[in-house]
């Protein structure tokens, strides 16, 4: 089989799906973005997907990463071990067919820190490809189940997950607070004043009051005026301060969606006095076909 | 009105209400329990509701307290402030009726700490006046909305919530980690455990190990073997070292559900050292009978 053309990188989340054909320059060609994440697929239904995908994108050789990797995905491919690196993700890829490959996560069998990761993987890989990060560094990737990631001479080492995203989508969607936390959630004044009160390390203490505030018609400025920006800066506060005490208060490196590294960046300025944050904020997209890109460069 | 005859208590929650007969000796002469909480009631359909108690439990004077003072509820009854005591609450009762009144719930309008209850005040009033708890004394309610409550001199003088209740239903109903959290809950090793691993102060980050850790299939002992009661010792944990800091380490009285107070009472044994803590659990039900008693005695 020819590595050496064009082909399709592939990012297969639970509830979206991304794909790009990759020219023998590296340059993006064509690409599609949909909400057929796994959830979204009936089981036995990812060949027809997949061939959907070649129908749009051209009958090409094809990596995938991410949630199409799980038990609810196409095939429940074993996670690599720590130290991983492209060279262990490449043996590690459970072939569909000969050009259909299933990239796997990374597992850190350590029964007093179990940790699972899919997909972000590829986008370390292919920063670490790129040389966006040194490859001595602490990488953190924003999202649902935020990961910082500990990075020695290009391996991925060490890491740990915090549920940051997942909490913020439960408190915004489903409890007490979601009437309150409507507005957009941005890195103002209300969000820097969540990570100030992050401080005081008693988060699920501290969102209440943003009730009692409502109820009693408190006058601004006690109430934060922007209660989603608020809660969102007490969490990925409360996150951050754990996450740099486990990484020895080292500065990371953020890759992911821009949005949310953008919170990120001014919650880590804000904490560690650094100054603007966002040279240090890699697009998670672009990390993640760099990362197949070198995963092919492998194959080559 | 003749406030010396028996006459009926109702504790109307969000989601339940319970309702007693209280004889001129204070006994417990009939009751019942259901779940038309003030979200199963109709706008308007209140008064209804209160008919159809007192045809259950005969035409008499009633009290009600709780969420049926809210916005939400029959009538938005204003809260007293802080510092509360049976009196204030008496003189803050709004009357549907000449004998129909609704007692309000107790606001502490602190811009830096916002509080709010409702029912909560009935419960520790009656304690009080029981003499259950001691005039000067740090008290606990857990539930939804866990309160620890500082009284001095026999009166409410301030107060904290933490939302380890609705955060524990969150997770267990719509989180990743839902399906995991399907054993009961209840005090012992895995309990034990979360309450260690809560000394940490990362619950955020601790929780996706339960995930991890059943992807990974690592053996017991490393996996909490039910992770329900695991993911509880490490909320509960996590606001009682909160809680205890910030209310001196003064060894709180539990008011509330014999269930959640045994879990609050393991947890603060296992923290202080001080061995058994039942004697510290007070029935929340009794507590309400004997306030809403005690409010009564107010107005005779």
């Amino acid at each position: 089989l020819d590595w050496h053309g064009p082909f399709i990188a592939v990012d297969w989340g639970t509830t979206n799906r991304r794909a790009w054909r990759i020219g023998v320059d590296g340059t993006v060609e064509d690409s599609l973005s949909d909400g057929a994440g796994i959830t979204a697929v009936r089981a036995g239904g990812f060949a027809a997907e997949a061939a959907t995908l070649r129908d749009r994108l051209g009958d090409l050789p094809m990596l995938l990463g991410g949630m199409i990797g799980s038990d609810r995905g196409w095939r429940n491919v074993p996670y690599v071990s720590c130290p991983a690196d492209a060279c262990s993700l490449v043996q590690g890829i459970v072939w569909i067919d000969p050009r259909t490959g299933i990239v796997p996560g990374v597992s850190q069998r350590d029964p007093q820190a179990p940790e699972v990761m899919r997909g972000e993987e590829v986008q370390i890989i292919g920063s670490l490809a790129h040389r966006t990060i040194p490859s001595d560094a602490v990488v953190c990737c924003p999202g649902t189940h935020s990961k910082w990631v500990r990075i020695e001479a290009g391996r991925i080492v060490r890491f740990a997950t915090w549920m940051t995203g997942e909490l913020f989508a439960l408190l915004s969607r489903h409890s007490i607070l979601a009437p309150l936390m409507t507005g957009k959630t941005e890195a103002g004044a209300d969000f820097a004043a969540g990570v100030t009160a992050s401080a005081e390390g008693d988060a699920l203490g501290q969102l209440f009051a943003l009730r009692a505030a409502a109820l009693l018609d408190l006058p601004p400025p006690e109430i934060a005026s922007n209660a989603a920006s608020y809660a969102s800066g007490l969490l990925i506060g409360t996150e951050m301060r754990a996450a740099l005490a486990r990484f020895d208060g080292q500065a990371p490196w953020f890759i992911g969606r821009a949005d949310l590294c953008a919170l990120y960046a001014a919650a880590n300025a804000q904490m560690l006095g650094g100054g603007d944050q966002r040279q240090r904020v890699i697009d998670g997209e672009a990390a993640f076909r760099a990362g197949i890109t070198a995963i092919i460069g492998e194959l080559r």
